[in-house]
């Protein structure tokens, strides 16, 4: 593969290579990227905002993550966080801080992953940023949606007697990290210890594809929130499952004044999960419970709407909205009540 | 000056303290922060969005630059970009990559920065993300705003006969920063040749004061949009000056498919950036051409408006828009033309 050094086309070339075949799909994108700003036309609709920062060596490892993995995924992350809210992402700008380890081929791979996302979510690309950069690649992306005013779930409106669910599996993305971490240390044993790259151990994922695909392209939930729409379902509160069930449940109750109860068995866990989790010698609820990067949704919808939802695919009640006084609670299989305690993933503590 | 470090409160803390006492002020905003996503409401108006990566070592040196200030210039080359395109600015979104240099007291200085330019500019602040850093910090800001769908200045517009106006001088963030990096390698040289602090030379700023002022907080400029929309003037086209007026104009023309004659002696140059170029050794003129960072408004406007356009202040007309065959041109005070290069920034260059 050719190496073309970024300095050789400077920032307006790069950013002219980026963004020549963009074509702009959504009726709201009136002008995108190749001015001051972006223009865009919500009439009659709210326009929903937000953001997400992706450095390397915090929050991805290049070691193990395609270049083409991590445009797709730094995408998908914030589409999630838009259908979260109960509405459509439409818009995207993605600011790139370059080191010069990186070429020109190397960029134009991030970008092919995302605008896979952007095409296959029906997300127009409309502006961003690029600089270089003293260490690593820094990813700053802003995604921009619509959402019918009555229709937003916001985090703060579950009510008491509410039931909770969650969408698809959980714990399958943090299984994927701890298995691609473990081959990085037993591949860099070997690369220690071997005299010639032969006798490199490779790494055998063979029956491991599930996790792996979930921690390295994951996909956000819009079948979800389109089938929640044709059945006139409006959760009363909603959050994407970045940081793990517990966090993210606890999220919700904080912001909503009310207290939960979850059942243990009814956490949905991939039997992939399950099996990895016993090799490594992890409880499998404990890592459906607080593994993040799923990207699963968790919401809770009033009683009335239960038997239309009791019937949908991909949808799972785990539990009911209390009082706040009771606590965030799960239930174990004995019927015991253990306190829930978020174990999400704090970005500022001293990595082990 | 107390110290807390961040991993003591963690990412959540740390998103609570600095958002906790922030107030919407805009119809538009209709919830901010603490959802996935922040809500707007943009009813009838077109909106606008911009976004700025702003990294350690390229965009900004903390040697010099005080951290309240970065934050209100970060704030403030986002509003210049909606600015530029004859909008407002009514909300903005931070992301911060913060390495454990920085503690807690260090992060609330630079939101103090932004959010001064927030509540100056009428801006909301309503949504972001925090986390670690491997090195330096790490500042991605992405702006909305609105314009009505008739009046957005867009870079494409500019027609064969039309004036070209710059608003305020130019040169002087340029020369800003050319001093800011004399007095670093200055104080450098006395850490490393004396005993003891005492010794140090500091640097004496005295009569810069406008020239540090245009590179440290410089300003957008609202109160030219606002004059123009009062007087009913559209530009024909619109760009913000950050890199240079050569290279902004030249972006203005080949968008436009023409070409341009400005007249060496139009072009706004401070009597202070005059006289320090001078000092420097530099040619004002050069200066005032290529320096970027000065987030002053180039704009063309048609000639009906002439007669109005020339009674305002802090406008002056530099030249005006030939046919694309003429390419661009500078005349010189004898009469001679050259033509005009961009020798604006390029990020991606080998730092000298």
């Amino acid at each position: 593969m050719s190496r073309t050094e970024i300095e050789t086309i400077g920032e307006f070339g790069l950013i002219r290579r980026m963004t020549e075949d963009i074509e702009l799909t959504n009726e709201s994108s009136v002008v995108g990227v190749g001015d001051d700003a972006a223009v865009l036309n919500y009439a009659e609709k709210q326009v929903l905002v937000t953001t997400d920062l992706l450095l390397e060596g915090i929050h991805f490892d290049l070691t193990y993550v395609p270049l083409k993995h991590l445009g797709y995924k730094s995408a998908i992350v914030n589409f999630s966080d838009i259908y979260a809210m109960n509405g459509r992402p439409k818009q995207l700008t993605v600011s790139l801080g370059i080191s010069k380890r990186f070429s020109l081929e190397n960029i134009e791979t991030f970008y092919e992953g995302l605008k896979l996302a952007c095409e296959l979510y029906g997300v127009d690309l409309v502006g961003g940023d690029t600089s270089s950069s003293l260490t690593g690649l820094c990813i700053s992306i802003t995604c921009i949606g619509e959402g019918e005013t009555e229709k937003i779930s916001y985090r703060n409106g579950a009510k008491e007697g509410d039931v909770i669910c969650v969408t698809g599996d959980l714990g399958a993305a943090y299984l994927g990290l701890q298995l691609l971490e473990r081959e990085k240390l037993v591949f860099n044993a070997s690369v220690k210890t071997s005299v010639n790259a032969s006798q490199h151990v490779q790494p055998d994922f063979s029956g491991k594809e599930y996790l792996l695909e979930r921690q390295l392209k994951p996909e956000a939930r819009r079948d979800i929130i389109m089938a929640l729409g044709e059945k006139n379902i409006v959760p009363s509160s909603m959050i994407d499952i970045s940081d793990g069930l517990s966090s993210e449940l606890l999220h919700i109750c904080a912001q909503s004044n009310v207290g939960s109860l979850i059942y243990m068995d009814k956490i949905p866990v991939h039997s992939d999960t399950q099996r990895m989790a016993e090799q490594f010698g992890m409880d499998a609820t404990t890592v459906a419970l607080h593994g993040g990067e799923d990207y699963e949704l968790l919401f809770t919808v009033s009683v009335p709407q239960y038997a239309e939802l009791s019937t949908m695919k991909e949808i799972k009640i785990i539990g009911r909205v209390e009082h706040a006084s009771s606590g965030n609670r799960m239930r174990m299989p004995d019927g015991e009540d253990i306190e829930i305690v978020a174990q999400g993933w704090n970005g500022f503590a001293t990595p082990a």
